[in-house]
């Protein structure tokens, strides 16, 4: 076993620091020299480009388009909306000055007093001014909208403690804004998106996740209505995966967006925004990873499947690349990607420890006695199980194992859920439950004081309420007053 | 002819109006409410996103990989490579708090003070120094190199006169920052990069380039060679379309980043970076249009053909679209992008207008008397030329066109700049040359002073020493000593 491998912490020894050390070995990000900015590594951002990909496509599908606005946004935007700027316009990095200088004393550059902003700008930590601000020149009449816009970009928000992918004060991320003539399309874009992010946690994230409405104080500042999907770590935190936010008339009021409708009324347009960033890496290294390293989703894997020659000399060496070059060749026309590690400074062990930390999900080895019986020994990362196969035919059998593992770690993650998740009536089970790392169904009064004594109390927050599942009402577990429905309480990330 | 495109200035009246003018006009992009930054629309941002995907192939075809690193750039960093500190430290947007309050007057938000940066940071003008600060860490032996990453990013650099696209103060880019071993490679990797972007200039923009070196008057600041591309718009002006820089050890030195060869020495790393931006986009507009709007390559047009019905009836439009969605679905099929727009807010004329200013390659009219006679009418958009086909077989027909029209328009900017370019000999007819809008060939002494005094007089700067073309030896037109080749001079955007 290589020394990386043995050095990773273990999930049960510590977990926050099983991820930190997981991220750093598997070469995906590290803290750059900018405090709380990180930098992407090669196969970390090989990751996010598949989830940009697929997402991309999905937006695509849904009739959006992508488009790029300013990165600075003049201060005063952020005090248009109320309850905006509480949320957004604080912890900023801030833009005074537009030039330096040489230093007087001959040591390096400073701020050239004589170039400050007569206003000064912030760097985006979302887009809804800037865009609603440039939405009112595209809004004239019904027929202009709806607007389906979505960004690809960099934003920056100024956290104090951050964790690589999880929370960094720079991350990456898409923004959707759209424009709508009527309260019915905006709320129908609204969950329409949602259902995006719910696809794409499935089905490429292999993340089972709940979709729901977040409560008043956990609303996105500016929305009438968040709605988000919750994911499960392995530690039993919450990780929120994507929010769509139904923003109502607030953008439209608080930059003049008006349009004349179908009756020839003038109204404020309606608004939507929507996002998910890269904590998503985050999420699927939390969700599916075990002790040995990365386990990734085949359809977020950079590199699906890993060739290794065992080899004693250069002849048999020869004899191996010209079986498993064929074999790569027939997977990457099925569209399979595929790696031929050939290198010969490394030892099969090495390579072996090496793609089960990278999370490869399925690694061949082909040796003398393999090319002698005409095999290949086939290993899923997700299980660590090994096979020996017949070489004729691989790769359909590939293929097919790829979709196998793709549901298996769906799978894995849902009855890891199942055991840790539990409906409670009573605030003493709620704090026993909580401490175990569950995801936690109780009823609630709907009071922002009951919320608040419970996340003071046992740090969980309501995730959300959610759209699915029990819709029987009951007692709040704290102040026996009614219930709607049971909610969703975890902590969370 | 509608209103819009009888507004487009003509190119004859006012070069620069009809640039503006058509940007505008046909949605490409617009000016933002922050000074010197802009709004790309989706229609500009299509063709954005259509280069990446092909600068992003062959990128990775030539084994790179991408990543990201951090848009904060320590003040410091700048400072320590001498040259690139006088390059790009200066006009720079400087981040000096991290933090907003409520202003004590109650009205809107104040720069909080108390939250001063103990060091300011810059928005990158370009990353070499945090990527260089990075890469000392990654760098220890030959066995680490070469490292080949590229990223796509936002840059800022804060310029006094900007022009959509041409010249912003944010843009978007892409910028690769190699690592290597030794010269050799180094210089190699640097002359790959541009012989990639000389590809994508020609096969996809259809622009002809002329590749070369700069003089070191206007190299990047840094670099030991930058190698770039020169682009002849119609005005006669070049367009500096991408460079590629070979650093030598430079930031190696500046950033300490230094591996161990295999002999078993200590030696600095040898750097290469390359980028190409958004301006880009101004060049293929810039190059190709014309008084109608614009004329796109096919490779880069987001639509590249559009079917407009023409009918009296609803039972008529019925027919046809039944037909136009056959064609669309086949055309579609062949990887060909396809709009059919049967919107019935808008008469044939009017779209045919639209779809002009708009660029689309091709247009296909399918009236009641082409459902009798199983015809359709295709209109190219290069020449504006029209032809009645028969439907069958039409979609191999169109396959062929936008082949055709993709050559035609290289062509084209191929003839126009042979008949503006021109060897000069004296200075009398390098000023007469110039002033008409020609590429100049011209012999130069090779000293910065001779370079200066013409771009003071003439306002054309030595665009590059060429790699290829004649390599006679001469004497400088100014001051009659001697001159290895001869130099192309012309004015620039």
């Amino acid at each position: 076993m290589a020394k990386e491998l043995k050095e990773l912490t273990t999930r049960q020894e510590n977990y926050s620091q099983w991820y930190q050390d997981l991220v750093i070995k598997a070469e995906l990000a590290e803290n750059s020299a900018v405090r709380g900015c990180m930098v992407i590594k090669p196969y970390g951002y090989a990751i996010w480009e598949k989830m940009q990909r697929a997402l991309d496509d999905m937006f695509k599908e849904t009739g959006h388009s992508n488009a790029y606005f300013p990165l600075l946004i003049p201060k005063s935007f952020m005090s248009k909306e109320a309850a905006h700027v509480e949320g957004f316009a604080k912890e900023c990095a801030v833009v005074t000055h537009y030039r330096l200088k040489n230093s007087p004393d001959g040591a390096g550059v400073v701020v050239d007093p004589a170039a400050r902003l007569e206003e000064e700008l912030i760097i985006r930590p979302t887009s809804e001014t800037i865009i609603w601000n440039t939405y009112r020149n595209w809004i004239q009449s019904y027929r202009d909208l709806p607007i389906l816009i979505n960004q690809w970009a960099n934003v920056m928000r100024w956290e104090m403690r951050t964790r690589l992918f999880l929370r960094t004060a720079e991350f990456l991320w898409q923004e959707g804004h759209t424009a709508h003539a009527t309260q019915a399309e905006a709320e129908e874009e609204t969950l329409r998106m949602l259902g995006v992010y719910v696809r794409f946690a499935e089905e490429f994230m292999a993340l089972p996740v709940i979709r729901g409405v977040k409560t008043a104080s956990e609303r996105f500042a500016g929305a009438l209505d968040t709605y988000c999907i919750e994911a499960m770590m392995q530690d039993g935190k919450a990780l929120q995966a994507g929010t769509s936010h139904f923003l109502g008339q607030n953008f439209g009021r608080a930059f003049d967006v008006t349009f004349i409708d179908r009756e020839g009324k003038t109204d404020y347009a309606w608004a939507t925004s929507w996002g998910v960033s890269s904590r998503l890496i985050g999420a699927v290294i939390m969700a599916h990873s075990d002790d040995n390293g990365l386990v990734l989703p085949p359809r977020l894997a950079p590199i699906q499947v890993v060739i290794i020659p065992i080899y004693k000399s250069a002849e048999q060496l020869a004899l191996i690349s010209e079986r498993a070059n064929l074999i790569a060749s027939r997977l990457r026309a099925m569209g399979i990607s595929v790696k031929f590690d050939d290198a010969d400074n490394r030892k099969p062990g090495w390579k072996f420890a090496e793609y089960e930390l990278k999370g490869v999900p399925v690694r061949l080895a082909i040796g003398g006695r393999d090319m002698e019986n005409g095999t290949v020994e086939v290993m899923r990362r997700d299980l660590l199980a090994k096979e020996t196969l017949p070489q004729e035919g691989i790769e359909l059998i590939i293929q097919q194992l790829l979709d196998e593992i793709q549901k298996n770690i769906y799978r894995k993650a849902q009855d890891f859920r199942a055991t840790r998740i539990a409906d409670v009536d009573t605030y003493d089970d709620f704090k026993a439950k909580i401490d175990e790392g569950f995801f936690v169904m109780a009823h609630w009064d709907g009071s922002a004081e009951t919320e608040e004594r419970i996340k003071n109390e046992t740090k969980a927050t309501i995730r959300c309420i959610p759209l699915e599942g029990d819709r029987s009402p009951g007692l709040c577990m704290i102040t026996g007053r009614p219930s709607e429905r049971r909610v969703l309480f975890a902590r969370s990330y």
